[in-house]
């Protein structure tokens, strides 16, 4: 996959940013070498470290951008009051945004493995985010509105795996409704897909 | 990550792929070349080459193995009566069942994105998988057992988007408790977390 040059395209950071954060998640950032980048990108290696260190630097970089959205929402949460299901359900909600809004970057942060420094800093907070989440289910049972008989932590799990599958099959290019994605991320999670009245 | 050699560990092809599947996942497969498949079995690449003509193949049977077994789930539910919503909740107990037993297998299908012509079919064969479940759950929608206001190709995704992402935190060397597992999914997506009765 090399990409026919046309010219010289002048990238500012976060230009050169997004359209590499672009061609890690095609190739794999393990399989993206700074020729891949310099190809992809249609500039030398040595404009690329005009702007960045490496590889590594603009890793950490778009990891940052992801984590920095996502972790606005947990505060934003953190600070709500309100019984916890309530909050739980926003903080859903609100990671549902961060992910249409930062697909690429956050489609990235999912992958990563922890491969190196940078890579584990990033999993690392990633872990203090799952540990909100699994803290406000823990909460919302102990309040009485969560199914008691379910483990908290796998249901933490379980919500935010789905609420993560969307970096799977969300395009990148295109419009999302994501009051319409939320809505069913909620009313699956929360209310359940089976139709109340249902004589099954 | 060099493995110590200890001697030439024999291997018959299952046990090689088994820990092939394993390397894989820890590297990337287009990470992981013959040398490090050589380092991490302890055995040279002529002796890989006497089971399979390279990565390729093993990454095609590892495919196979784990889209064998996600398709004799489908084939069962396939061959089911009864209403959609039934089935569909038994497609997802067989899946996590699936899941669980052939776990590295399955991890490693879930990462493929397409870069060869063993990847390619191995999409399409998921695509079916996934269509399957599409089906069923318009199906569950048309009798009425599904909330009727959610987009049924999303509910599909999603969905098994919850179940897939077992993959990510599941151990391959722990035992699972498989009924506990589809129990948690099977309650938050088809009752949903929220307590019946729950004045909230």
């Amino acid at each position: 996959m090399t990409a026919v040059r046309r010219g010289r395209p002048g990238y500012d950071l976060p230009g050169l940013l997004a359209k590499s954060v672009t061609i890690f998640n095609e190739r794999g950032f393990d399989g993206t070498s700074m020729e891949d980048l310099s190809a992809g990108l249609g500039i030398s290696k040595a404009a690329i470290y005009h702007h960045v260190k490496g590889k590594d630097a603009l890793l950490g970089l778009a990891l940052d951008h992801a984590l920095v959205g996502l972790e606005a929402a947990a505060e934003e949460v953190r600070a709500l009051d309100g019984p916890a299901v309530d909050r739980l359900e926003v903080l859903v909600r609100r990671s549902v945004e961060v992910l249409v809004d930062r697909l690429s970057y956050v489609t990235l942060l999912l992958r990563v493995r922890g491969n190196s420094t940078v890579e584990r800093r990033a999993l690392a907070r990633r872990r203090h985010l799952d540990q909100l989440v699994a803290d406000l289910v823990k909460e919302a049972v102990t309040e009485g509105d969560l199914h008691p008989d379910i483990d908290p932590s796998v249901t933490a799990r379980l919500l935010f795996g789905m609420v993560n599958s969307l970096t799977e099959w969300l395009k990148p290019t295109h419009q999302h409704n994501v009051d319409e994605l939320v809505h069913v991320v909620s009313t699956m999670a929360f209310d359940g897909l089976r139709r109340t009245g249902s004589t099954r």
